[in-house]
């Protein structure tokens, strides 16, 4: 392989203090496919796609991972080029750098294409091996190749898709004037109780190595023991009798301690199962790595409002876990939360917040991602997806309380699988019912639960029967974002606590936000991996995350 | 309290889509602290940072988290403001509402000042319980009240700078093209290796709940199961003796197996301390949630690379975590990291993005953070904290190589405590004499590196000596960031991993990255809280990041 060139000379994207990146093909095409660039001499790098030789000429369908149409490279016959293609070499994965000219395309598929002079093989792939031929594959199959999988169209515009939709939610936040905060992953606070949760722990690190001493290693260690001490015992009677020094029975007396010593050792040292323990038989969680049970959160909230309650309007954005074992279509044991919390602000506060970040998300990804979201429309979402993005971001959203949408499902013609009585919660079918068919595919928020099926940290209602809660639901999916108004009365939030059966002292520094300085707060939480979703008509949440987290699997 | 207002009736920041918050202190004062906003009618809302009454007058430091310096309320006698201070319910910590006109302060310390008509306590603070008064804390006490601690000066500028730290990252990256993406946070790859990993796992779901079941408890329900068996025995033979039914027979032979489940029950139920084991002792992992040991990152590079080698140059910025017993100023047990990964790419342009991205970073700070950073020069940092950033912001790198690096060290008229040789780590006080002292204050890249004390995954040089690793150091700190080239010829790649010990079949998925479409590339990692105490000046790692975690605590 000859050496890499200098990255400076290939064309260089946005300086940013006077450094550059190469320039990558979604940036040669702009917004005219490349027409306006017609005629520059380009280097460019990546893989290639596939390869279609013909007589005269080959076509070599080049993808840098910037977009999913990629670059169509053409190599004439009597290049340089030529000579590399017909070696064999430039096959399907390959990685490759091709230079030439950009020329206006002849067919009608692309408005301008690379005429190549020369070809450089930077990394070859073995046609008889690379699992990733042309041929089309299905997700369950490229999960068990999560390595290459964001080499394929779909798992790469997932990709893209949602880095847009990760940097909208900086740039709504930022320009809103939201601290971004990172909230703790591991916690030993037992505040949560939602969910089961993951414990983190050092103690199996002794444990894990293998198996413990054998029955038959210990009995054999034993016995040496036992034969020892009848050696010692034997020993002294002779030494009574005269026929044996007392310096004869210490040294036997040293053996027999160290032949103890080695069972003990035995038990104790290889791996053992057993957890230190406390006298009661309880595990000894001081010896742990923090001193307590720990756990990987699953959910930035209470610290967030901690935030909020210091340096006014915060958000979080990093990893949540659910240790369910629910292996579903929707459900991830690792997921990325989006959790915004407002200070000084209400539950109106809370919907205007929820529905301008939504709307922000889908038209920066409408603005920045559409060559994706084609791509998604006709392979993917099976519905005209971009049109009902454009819905969702031009409309304004319906609000109505929850007793007003139990009204709307008990009215309906329709039947459901599950009934819905007031108090009950409300069932995917039935959220699907009110924003497709009650409001004509346009997004609900549905407001003021009963306080018995929400959250005991949510803001009584003075009805005393519901609370400040709210739910964002979208056409196709349901429920998308929910959030409440913070109970910020002291006296009410301690009894809520009481009421769900709660430990108060658990809850000292949460219940300090309300002793000092307490103010209405609001705040909602977006399970990001379920906007990818319904950003891209992915159907498998396992599908909308690089390396998906589930029960039995933690590969890659 | 009164019932909030709604938002609307507030002055409304820059707008999203029709969304606005309230307008907080920072852009009311602006660049001219106020001076351009004179005559306007203003609603504000934070938190009193402290109160002083003079006999026609009093003065509220106002604060609402978005800048150091708040807002000076002025509350004249007569007022309706003036009565709710004279009741003496705002006191340091209560949060406010004011109303008022902004007005030219006739004192030096500001611009504008607030001339008060309307006051409303929203939520009071006791003085007599309230931790935060208006005397200074240490930083060791602010740690054990983490809940409260960002109301201070310097955590809650802290807080300003870190967010402002975390967007450049953002948009540094997203100008030059990087997707973001998230690697994941638990693995069950064996492939780091790279420093003690914290576990993650559900088997000890069942066995935290506290002691297992009494010897007495087991002995009992044994002895029932024992009664019980006497029992069926004398009825059998009372059967045989014509003096009992069949069925009398089969209903104690029931009492008897419920009695036997009962004790299985008991010993199995209740937390047991003994975790599943397989027949050799050890503990039987396919019963745990990922059927497999699973532990939390320490690093997101490998699954970086697969990214870059699918979609091109990426960055990820995550949570990692060290089980690391080192209870330092310098580390934390959880922290996040920043990690681009660059595809087609050499150590050149690893160092040349490096450069450029701590660059980047630190001119948006001196742009978006003064006035903090100003506190932090008088207050923290000790030194002058913005001549130094500026001074690295605009200084072309040193670059050298390691092996220069070890002569200017060797050549050194100064006396160190560690010798240093051709081959061994250079120690931070190496580093420092370096870039302060040879370089007289400018940062300093050091590449090339022994191959023995860097990591496996790097390539190789020329010289089979060294590989194409780089560090780069920075005055006062020494390193803060390290990268390398990536060895992508597969063939050398087996070879340093069997070199190191490692089990290549472990890292087939990574040896798959070099086989299929190869291609040099290159990245680095960023410990992000270092970067945060280095802008800041903050000497412990635990002042950086809101809730830190450490041997010992995982507390809020």
């Amino acid at each position: 392989m000859r050496p890499m060139r200098q990255a400076t000379t290939l064309a260089a994207g946005k300086s940013t203090s006077g450094f550059a990146r190469p320039e990558k093909i979604a940036r040669i095409k702009g917004v005219d496919g490349g027409a306006s660039r017609v005629g520059e001499e380009l280097e460019i790098r990546g893989w290639a796609r596939s390869v279609r030789t013909q007589k005269e000429r080959a076509f070599i369908d080049l993808n840098d991972g910037s977009n999913i149409s990629g670059m169509q490279a053409v190599v004439n016959e009597g290049t340089q080029a030529w000579d590399v293609i017909n070696s064999g070499v430039v096959t399907t994965g390959a990685a490759v750098s091709v230079r030439g000219a950009l020329v206006a395309s002849p067919g009608g598929k692309q408005a301008a294409e690379l005429l190549v002079n020369e070809l450089e093989v930077i990394g070859p792939a073995d046609p008889e091996s690379y699992p990733l031929q042309k041929k089309r594959h299905t997700l369950e199959y490229l999960r068990s190749i999560a390595h290459l999988r964001p080499r394929t169209n779909t798992i790469g515009a997932v990709s893209r898709v949602r880095n847009q939709l990760a940097y909208a939610t900086h740039k709504f936040f930022q320009e809103n004037g939201f601290l971004y905060v990172n909230t703790p992953i591991v916690t030993a606070s037992d505040c949560e109780g939602a969910g089961e949760q993951f414990q983190v722990t050092t103690l199996l690190n002794g444990l894990q190595a293998g198996a413990g001493p054998s029955p038959e290693a210990v009995a054999a260690a034993e016995s040496k023991v036992k034969a020892q001490g009848d050696a010692v015992k034997t020993l002294k009677e002779a030494m009574k009798a005269g026929s044996a020094t007392k310096e004869q029975v210490d040294a036997e007396v040293a053996k027999l301690l160290q032949a103890k010593a080695d069972v003990e050792a035995l038990k104790s040292t290889g791996g053992s199962t057993s957890l230190p323990t406390n006298k009661d038989g309880s595990i000894d969680y001081t010896q742990d790595f923090f001193s307590k049970p720990s756990y990987l959160t699953v959910s930035g909230q209470l610290n967030g409002e901690i935030m909020a309650c210091a340096v006014n309007d915060v958000y979080t954005f990093g990893p949540t876990f659910r240790a369910e074992n629910s292996n579903t279509s929707r459900h991830l044991a690792e997921f990325w939360m989006v959790e915004p919390e407002m200070a000084f602000a209400d539950l109106n506060d809370d919907m205007d917040c929820a529905e301008a970040y939504l709307k922000y998300c889908i038209n920066h990804v409408l603005e920045h991602c559409d060559e994706d979201l084609e791509f998604f429309e006709k392979n993917v979402a099976k519905d005209n997806l971009r049109e009902r993005l454009r819905g969702v971001a031009s409309q304004e959203f319906a609000r109505i309380t929850y007793t007003e949408a139990v009204e709307h499902v008990l009215a309906a013609k329709k039947k459901f699988e599950f009934p819905v009585e007031w108090g009950s919660d409300l069932q995917s079918e039935h959220e699907r019912y009110i924003t497709e068919e009650v409001f004509k595919d346009r997004p609900v928020i549905v407001r003021d639960y009963p306080k018995d099926i929400k959250a005991f940290y949510m803001r009584l209602n003075d009805d005393n029967k519901t609370v400040a809660a709210m739910d964002v639901l979208v056409p196709r999916v349901g429920e998308l974002m929910g959030g409440s108004q913070r109970e910020e009365r002291l006296d009410v939030l301690e009894r809520r606590i009481e009421d769900n059966g709660l430990e108060k002292e658990s809850y000292w520094w949460y219940l300090d936000l309300r002793r000092y300085g307490s103010q209405p707060h609001a705040g909602f939480g977006l399970g990001f991996e379920r906007l990818v979703c319904y950003v891209t008509g992915v159907e498998n949440i396992r599908d909308a995350i690089p390396f998906p987290r589930y029960p039995g699997s933690a590969e890659f």
